[in-house]
C-alpha cells in the first residue's frame, strides 16, 4: 500500500470525476434522487441503452430503504415485485400467500449494484436545486454541493442538460413542488397528491413504479 | 399495492427481525462497522462458512467509501486488490500502470450486495457501545440504537456473544480505544497506531487488509 | 447479579418485547399519549375488560402532570376527582372547601401504576405518526420510534390495529390536527377548540375526562 | 371544572409547596437521583421511619429504567430482587429458572408510588450542584432548578441540610466525582469504579443495592 | 462571611420570595415587561399609591435600554423626557439646542431603582404566557418561569389576577397578540400599529409614554 | 418625539460613546467584570476620585445578583454589609439576629446606578480578552465586542490603559487564569482558589470583598 | 513591530473608523451590499465622483463571487462584460467565441480593490436592517452591527441619510422586500421578480447591471 | 445575458477549475490560509517567479484583516510596512510619526488582487487537513473541502506535492500543531510561541512577516 503513489491517487480520482461529470453534462436522463424509485428507474432505463445520470443528495443512496419498517431492516414485497428482485439477484423469502420478504440492506444494496453495473452514473453528494427550464419545457438540472447547502454558505450552482428529468424526490416532492412555485403550473394533482404522501417503502411494489411515471411538465417526469 | 394488508406486512417486519435480532445473538465472528473493512472481512468470512453478524451505526453501510476522494467518487486499487474486486463483479478500468480506478458508487453497493448474499448479516442503525468481557476474554459486543445516543436519552444497552469479534470502526478505532481505557490493556501499538491515522480509502489496497487483521487482545480482531 | 447470563437477560427482553408487540398489532382500544388523560382512560377502559395499548412518544410517561404548576409539584383537585384519586389510592390532603391538593410525583405515579396493573400496555418512545384508514374508517394508527423522529432520519413506520382509537396527545392535538388537514374532514370544533387550548393540568378534574370524551370521526374518540 | 377559582388554586399550590420544601430544608437522608436505586433506597428508608427527601434533575422521575433495553420495555430480575417486587406488588412473570421478567413501565411506577406513599418527598426537576461541606463533613446538598443549568443562565443555588447523604445518581456518579475533584479526597475506588461503569439496569438485582450503598466519606453514602 | 448559616440563608430568601408571591397574586396593577415602559409606568403608578408588579422573562431588567444605538450606550432625549430624568435623579447632558443624551447604564439602572424603591415588585425571569380572561374582561396574566419555555419543558403555568394589565412587552407586543389571536377581538389598530414598530429606544421621549398608554380591550392597557 | 431628527441622534449617540472611549484609553483602574464585586470596587473607587472603566461582556450588569437563589430573587446580608447598602440607600429588612434580607432586583439596580452616579463609566458589550502586559507588569486589557465572540468570527481585539486592573469576573476567574495560563505565575492560591469557587451572592458580605482584593500579580487586583 | 505603542494604535483606529462614521452619516448613494452588484456600482459612482457608502452585513466583501460555481472558483463573461474587466484591471482568459472565464479569486479582489481606490467607503459587519423614510421618501438606512443579529440580542439601531439609496443585497432583495411589507407600496414587479431569483454570478454580464439598475420607489433605486 | 449558454458556462468552469486543479497538484511553494500573512508570501513568492498555490479553508479570503480592530475596519503600519503598501498600490494615510493608516476593506482586496495578479493560485473553500510527509520530508499537504468539516460527513482528502511548504494559518497554527502531534518532533519554539500567541493584524508590520518565516521542519516553513 505504501507504494502507491499518492499524487497519482490524487490526479486519477479527479481526472476520472471531472471526466464523467463534463461527459455527463448532457443526457437522455437526468434523476433527481437515488432511493428505490430512483435507482430501478435508473437501472430500466439504462438496461435500456439510455445515458442515465442520478443526483442523489446524500453521500450514501438508497434513502430509507436500508432500514425496513422502524429500523427492523425487511421489506415486504407481493408477486409482482418478487419477480424484479429475482430478476436483479435479490435473495427473496416466501412468507405468506402473496407475501415476501426481504433482507432491507441485501435489497438496497444489490439494487445500486445492478443499476450502476447496467451503467447508470450516480453523482452522490449533489443537491437538485431546481429544474432549468428552457424553450418553456424543462431541459435541466441545476446542480450544487449538498455541503454548501447544509452549511448555510451561497455558492452558485451550475446547469446540466437531459431531454428527459425525473423527480425520484420521493416524500417530499422537492423538484415538483419547485416548479409549481416557480411557474405556478397546474401539474396531474393525482400523482402529485401520491408523492407529498409519505409512503410506505418496506411492502412497495416496485413494477409499479414504473406504471406510475408519468409527464406531470413538458420535460419533467414524476417516479 | 392497496391490497397489500398493512398489519401483515407489519407482523412479517417484526418477525422477521426479532427471528434474525435471536439468532444472532450468539455467533461464530460480530463485526462492528460496515465500512468497507468490515464488508470485505464479513464477506470473506460468510464466504468461508462461517455465522457472521455486522453491527453498523448508521442507517445506511460503506462509510466513507461512496464519496471516493473530495467527493470525486471514484477509488484507485493495485493490482491484487484488482483481482479482489473481479471476484466480486465490481468493474475496473486501468489508470496507469499498477493503477486502477473504480465507480465508488458501484464499489460500495457490489461490496455489501455479494457480503449480504454471502449470508453475512448486517444490523444497521445499531452502535456497538462497548465489548463484552467474559472470563477475561472478549466475548462479544454492548449494542444500542444508534438513534438513542443521537437524542442523548439515556437507554440501556443489550449484550450479544461471538467467538471472534472484529473492530472495523476504521479510523476512530472506536472499540479498541474503548477496551484500552476500560482495562489499561497494552495492545500492538503498531496495528493501533495504523487503525487510528485517518486513511485514504480512495486508495486502499483491500487484501492487506485481510493480513493486516491481527488479534489485539483475547478475542478481539483489528481490521 | 454477576451469576446473571448477559444473553439470556437480552434474549429474554427481546422475545418478551416481541411477543407484547405482536399481540397489539390488533387490539380493541389503542391510545395515543400516556399522560393524564390517557392514563385515565386506559384505567378505566383495562379495568372495563378491554385490550388497551397506549402510545407514548416519551421514554417517560405521565407528560407535564409530574411539574404540578411551575414545578411546584402539587396538583388541586375538586370533589369529583377526588374520588377517583380514592379508588386508585393516591393520598390527598383537604385545602379549602371543595379544594384537595395532592403530590404532583405520588399522583403521577400512582396512575400509570394501576393503569398497568389493570392490564393495560404501555408502550414508551413510540410517537403516533399518523392515524390508519381503512373503509373510511379510523382503524387504527401508524407508528414509529420517537427517536428516529428526534434525529430526522427518514424512516419508515408500521401500522397497529384498533377497534377504537384515543387522541390523548394533549395540549397539542397533534392526532385530530393530522386527521382534519389529511381529509378535510369537519370535526366537531367545540371539543377540538378545548383541546388546542393549553389546559392547567395542576387543578384537572379527572371525572370530566371521560364525560368530555367524545367520538370526532367515525372510529376516532378525543380525550 | 369551571367553577374552580384559579388564585385559589395558585396559592394552593405555592403554599404547599413552600410548605414542603421549608419543611425538607432540614432532614434525616437527602438522595441525589431518583432512578431506581434512589427510588428503592428512598423505598426503605422512609418505611423505615426516616424523613427522606430525594432531588431529580429531570421532570419525570425513574431515570432509563422505563425503557428495558434497547426500548424494549422489559427488566429482568433473579429470585432476590423478586421477592422485593412482590413486597412492593409489582407484577413479575417467570422466563427460565432464576430469571424473571416484568414490564419496565409498570415497575417503574410502581416504585416511584410505593416509595411516596411511604412518605419519601421527591423534588423533581432540581439538580444537586454540589454537597455541602460543614465542619469536614458531608452535611447536605447545594441545589438549584435543573432548567437554569439546561439554559446556561449562571443563577445561585441553595442549600439544604441532611445528616446522611445518598449519591444515586448512578452511571455518572455525578457527586462523588464532584467531592473527589474538590477534596481531593480517596474514596473506596471499588465502590467508586463500579459507578463509573454504565450498568445494566433491565437486569438489576435491587437487594443488592442496599447491601453496595456504603459510606465512601464522611456523611456522603454511595447507592 | 463563613459564619452566616447556610441554610438561614436558604429559608430566609425562599420565605421572603414566597411571601412576595402569594402576596403578589392579586395586585391593582400588573405588567408584563420590565423594559423602559414598563419601568416608567410602574414608577408612576406606585408613586401614586398602587400596588404593581411586573413580570420580566429575562434575569436581567431594562430591555435594550441598556445598549444604547448600536451599543454605543448612550441615549438622546428632548426637553420633557428630560423633566423625568431629572425627577428620578438621573445625570443629562445638553447636546444641541432641545436635544440632551445620558449615559445608558446609568439611566437604565436609575430608573428600575427608582421603581422598586416606590414599591413596585419586580418578578424577573417570569414569562407572562398568556391573559388571564375571567367575565370577558382581561383580569390577570398566566405566568411560568422563563427557562421552562428556553428549554422546550411542557411545564403547566400559574395565573395571578390583577385590576388593570399593562402590555409593556415591547417591540413583539407579545400579550396583544396573544389576545388578538385567541378571541379575535379588534383592538385599535393605531395602538397596536406601534407597538409592532421597532422604537429606537436611545431616543424615547419617556413623558409620552405614560400618554400614549391606553386601554385596548376591557382590562388590558398598552404602553 | 416625531420631531426629533434621527440623524443629530444618531450623531449624538456616535460622538458621545467615541468621545468616552477614547478619554478611557488611559484610566486609573480598569475593572473586569460588572456583577457585585466589579459594581462594588467601581463605586468606591470612583467615589474616592480615581478615573475607573468597567468593561461587562453582557449587555445588561449585574450578573447573576438579580435572581437572588434558584430565582427567588432576594439575598440575604450581615451586619457589615447592611452598612453598605443603607450607605448607597438600599431598602433593607431584618429577618433573624444579625441576618437582614433585601429585594435582589433593587438591590443591583441601585448598586449600578450608584456607581456610575459617582462617575464610574461602565462599556456593556464588551468582553476582557487578554491582560495587556508592558514591561513585566499587567498595564491595561485587551478588549473586543462580546457579540463577535459569540458569533465565533475572527475579529482582532484593541487595547486599553489602565495603572490598576480589577478582576471581577468572578466564578469563573477569567483574567487570572488567562494569566496563569500565559506567563505560568504563580498567583496566591488562597485568594485564586476563592475565585474559582462558585459563591453564593445571595448572602455575599459586600465589605468583604474590598477587603479581600489583593494584588496577584504586578499591577493585577482581584476582587 | 514591539515598538508600536497599543494604545496609539487603538487610539487611531477608533479615530479613524468614527471619523468615516460621522463623515458618512449624510452622502450622496448608500448601497446595501457589497457583492458585485454594489461593487460595480459603488465603482463607478465613487467614479463619478459621488460621495458613495456601502454597507456589508459580513465582514468579508463580495458576497459569493469568491466561489465561481459549485466552488469551482472560475468565473464566464461576455464580451461587454470582459470591457469592464478590462478596464478594472482583471486578467481575462478566452474560452470559446463570445466567452471568456476569469479567476474568481482574482476578479472579486479587483473589484472590491478598484471601487475603494475611486474612493467608495465601505461599512463591512454592518446590516442595513430597515429603510429610513422622511416625507414619504427613502432618505436613508437604518442600520446596526450584524453580529447582534446574529447573536439573538435586541439592540436598537442607528440611522444615516443618502440622497439615493441602492439596494444591492442580491438573491434575497431584502430591503425592497422591507418596504413592500411595511408601505405596502407596489414596485415594479418585473425588476423585483429579477432579484427574488437566484442569480448565477459565475455567468453575470456586469454592464447590464448598470442598466438594470432602477428606481423602484422614490429615493430608493434596485441594483 | 440571455443568450449565455448555461451548459457552455457550467462546462467552462468545471474545465478550468480541473485544469487548475490538476496542474497544481505539484508546485514551487504550497501556502496553508489565505490571511495577510499567507498573500504576502504569495504575492513575493509568485513575483520572484514561483509556481505558488494558496489553500484557504473559508469561501473569503483576508481572514480577520478586513475588520481592522474591533470591527473598526482600519489598520495602522509603520513606515516598513508603508513602503510595502506603497508598492502593492494601497493608499496609506499618516497619523502621527512613524505612523501611517490604511482603510482595512482596501487594503486586504488590494493585497489579494495583486498576488493572484502575480500569479498565484488561491483555492479557496478547501481546509489543509494534515501535511504529506514523505521520505521523512514535509512534502505537500493533505486537502479537503471545508464543507465536509463543516457538516461532518467523514469524506476521504486528497493529496498535492510541494516543494516548500508554509503555514500561514495563523492564529491558530494549525499546521505546525498537527505535525507537532503526530511526529513527536521538536520545533523552535521560539517561533512556535509566536504563532499560538494571537496577533494584532490591525497594526502588523508586514515586512517582518517574510524576515520571521523560518523553516520548522524538512519542508515546513511558518510565516
Amino acid at each position: 500500500m505504501r507504494e502507491l503513489d499518492d499524487i497519482i491517487i490524487s490526479k486519477a480520482i479527479i481526472e476520472r470525476y471531472n471526466r464523467d461529470l463534463i461527459d455527463y453534462l448532457d443526457v437522455d436522463v437526468s434523476i433527481a434522487g437515488a432511493g428505490p424509485v430512483g435507482l430501478v428507474a435508473a437501472y430500466y432505463l439504462a438496461n435500456a441503452g439510455k445515458k442515465v445520470s442520478v443526483f442523489e443528495r446524500r453521500i450514501s443512496i438508497g434513502g430509507g430503504m436500508w432500514a425496513g419498517g422502524m429500523t427492523f431492516n425487511h421489506i415486504v414485497v407481493q408477486e409482482e415485485a418478487k419477480s424484479i428482485l429475482d430478476e436483479i439477484g435479490i435473495k427473496v423469502e416466501p412468507y405468506k400467500e402473496g407475501y415476501y420478504t426481504a433482507d432491507a440492506v441485501h435489497a438496497t444494496a444489490g439494487l445500486a449494484y445492478q443499476a450502476t453495473k447496467e451503467g447508470a452514473k450516480i453523482f452522490n453528494g449533489i443537491t437538485v436545486e431546481d429544474v432549468y427550464i428552457k424553450d418553456e419545457r424543462v431541459s435541466g438540472f441545476v446542480i450544487n454541493w449538498s455541503t454548501t447547502g447544509m452549511t448555510g454558505l451561497l455558492i452558485d450552482p451550475l446547469t446540466i442538460k437531459a431531454k428527459y428529468c425525473v423527480d425520484a424526490t420521493g416524500h417530499d416532492a422537492f423538484i415538483v413542488n419547485k416548479l409549481v412555485k416557480k411557474s405556478g403550473i397546474k401539474i396531474d394533482t393525482e400523482t402529485g397528491g401520491l408523492m407529498g404522501e409519505r409512503g410506505m417503502w418496506a411492502s412497495v411494489a416496485e413494477p409499479m413504479i414504473v406504471e406510475n411515471t408519468r409527464e406531470v411538465y413538458d420535460g419533467l417526469w414524476v417516479g
